[in-house]
């Protein structure tokens, strides 16, 4: 039978890939982008100039980032069939599924081996324009074409909504959109990185991609935050709620993470923005009151716990205050980590060995 | 940073899983599922009858058998928006592309965690419907619905070709489908359960795996041994040919393996079915044949070498002679291998712990 391999379930303390992508330090709380704090550029960058500094290697000067968003805008719109293929999912069907599915329907022989950087920021343009067509669909909507005039979050919230969004709102939506670009080798990425290494398509990758982050365990159930926060409501109703949750033994949502063992920064960065913004939302100033009060009675309860607040707390804040829905929170990180995607595809894709890892077999010998 | 992580990429000597499903010994040219040689399966046994062994974890009785039948009939056929979601798709997209939006198009929020044998049977029953009913459409025939008087590979070839199939030629293909249903964690599998692992649905795990064997480093390249055969053509004409080849130093295609290095055990089971059927078809004649002239030209050119006919060389063998053309092949692995899919997902969930991996970030650290 050969060397026998190490059994390594779960793959925790295994490295797949050298990646000059991101650098995920759960025990200092430190998450850096191609040599940038991904927290100064969520409060510094926009969507497209993060993307850019994920695709190509640097910040775009103002030229390549002008080439960029020309690109992307020329790419929103949807063929024909995939609005076909859209309205024939009923209604019914989660929109992960129908996310899933859309994406599928964008694949056809054009897409070779190796993928290139065009076909990411083109499956990238497209990622919006197909939540936000299915959503206006489900409201009985007509789907609004994508607009020209507006960057790539603020044309997101523009389809999705039907109207022009506020700057703020823009503004919120950007930095947790920038700040979920990219995270490192999780499972949605990995996955994306097994199906390029057998020479596979890159909507391939992005399906698979998207069926990984569609479970709970990675794309994670924001409605537990948001939930939370809606019952408390109010300011006032903050302390005694918590603690009451804190008395029973039950969990706090929007606090802790698997990865980081101390602050999470992009809750940090998520915190800055939205300080920056309160006056702008109601929402916003609640999230913030909320946090602190959370933290206090944590530091009360569990003192030798660290539990901080986690990106999800934020993240419900934004999605709450721009808007959307509960069943929008997980294809909108999916619209933000397909930049995270698409540049593990073509870091794979340029140095590529097969990924495929061994099993013991615990089964029977035949007689 | 915590523990510095052992870099692995590929993956090779890591086993990611125990598995009881299969056992897939390289060194010694084994292969067993469940405790059965998959070459005795493929000789004495149906697709149905395997499928039951990996689903269920033994060989069923006569009950078991017909209750199984009956059940992958029931789900044989398309809901009607799965339909018009082929029919949506512009006929020069690829046949796993459309497969794969097929596959998707199936996912709706019954599939909920942890996944069941009930789902897992419903999509392989569904698998060969869609690739014929697409098949048929880019014909320009009426698709043909699934008959219930058949079983899952003699309705496979039906609803292909149009036609009922003959015996021998069920016989053939039902071998082949056998032996490809399951084989360790490949990467198609491997991909199937990091999905699993998010606690995401068995939809997204096998659309996944789709994708990952639309890979040609997975799903090969078929067409590179259908066009040698066809390029000798006659039995006369085999050893010029090969001869010509190997003096000019190219490889012949249909022999060697990765994983295998001595003899492949499903070439080997495929051989004995070929030989029980020669002379129901010039095809497997001419194969066999061929098979016997590469072994002794490879060992008087390549003696250090010990290369063996693949699993490729009689598969091309079997499509050719049943008729199915090469944009087929990869389409029917997954009719196949969505077999061993299921069990993994399954398994995996049965025991679930998230698979993510790590990378080593090489890039620059900000200022």
């Amino acid at each position: 039978m050969g060397n026998e391999p190490l059994l390594a379930v779960g793959l925790d303390n295994i490295a797949v890939a050298e990646s000059d992508l991101s650098l995920v330090d759960g025990a200092n709380g430190l998450l850096v982008y191609r040599g940038h704090w991904a927290r100064d550029l969520a409060i510094r960058h926009t969507f497209e100039e993060v993307a850019h500094l994920l695709w190509y290697g640097h910040l775009p000067n103002e030229q390549e980032l002008a080439a960029l968003m020309e690109r992307m805008k020329a790419n929103r719109s949807l063929p024909e069939h995939v609005k076909a293929v859209l309205r024939a999912i009923p209604d019914d069907v989660d929109m992960m599924s129908v996310l899933r599915t859309g994406v599928s329907a964008l694949g056809n022989r054009e897409h070779r081996w190796p993928p290139t950087v065009d076909e990411v920021i083109a499956v990238a343009a497209k990622l919006p324009t197909i939540v936000a067509y299915r959503y206006a669909c489900l409201q009985g909507r007509e789907p609004l074409e994508p607009d020209a005039q507006l960057g790539h979050t603020a044309n997101y919230l523009y389809m999705l909504k039907g109207q022009k969004p506020s700057a703020a709102h823009v503004r919120a939506l950007d930095a947790y959109l920038i700040l979920t670009q990219e995270h490192g080798m999780n499972a949605s990425t990995f996955t994306a990185r097994v199906i390029t290494s057998t020479q596979s398509d890159l909507i391939s990758a992005i399906v698979g991609a998207i069926g990984s982050l569609k479970g709970p365990l990675h794309g994670g159930a924001p409605s537990e935050v948001t939930e939370m926060i809606e019952a408390i409501g109010t300011k006032e109703n903050a302390e005694p709620w918590l603690r009451n949750k804190l008395e029973k033994g039950e969990r706090l949502m929007g606090f802790g993470h698997r990865v980081y063992r101390t602050v999470d920064p992009r809750a940090t960065a998520l915190r800055v923005v939205a300080q920056e913004l309160s006056g702008d939302d109601p929402w916003f100033d609640l999230a913030a009151h909320v946090e602190q009060t959370g933290l206090k009675l944590l530091a009360e309860y569990k003192p030798n716990r660290k539990l901080n607040t986690n990106v999800e707390f934020f993240a419900a804040a934004v999605m709450r205050a721009v808007g959307l829905e509960d069943e929008l929170f997980t294809p909108t990180f999916a619209v933000s980590r397909v930049v995270g995607w698409g540049a593990h595809v073509l870091e794979q894709a340029a140095n590529n060995r097969i990924i495929r890892p061994q099993s013991i077999y615990t089964g029977a010998m035949p007689e």
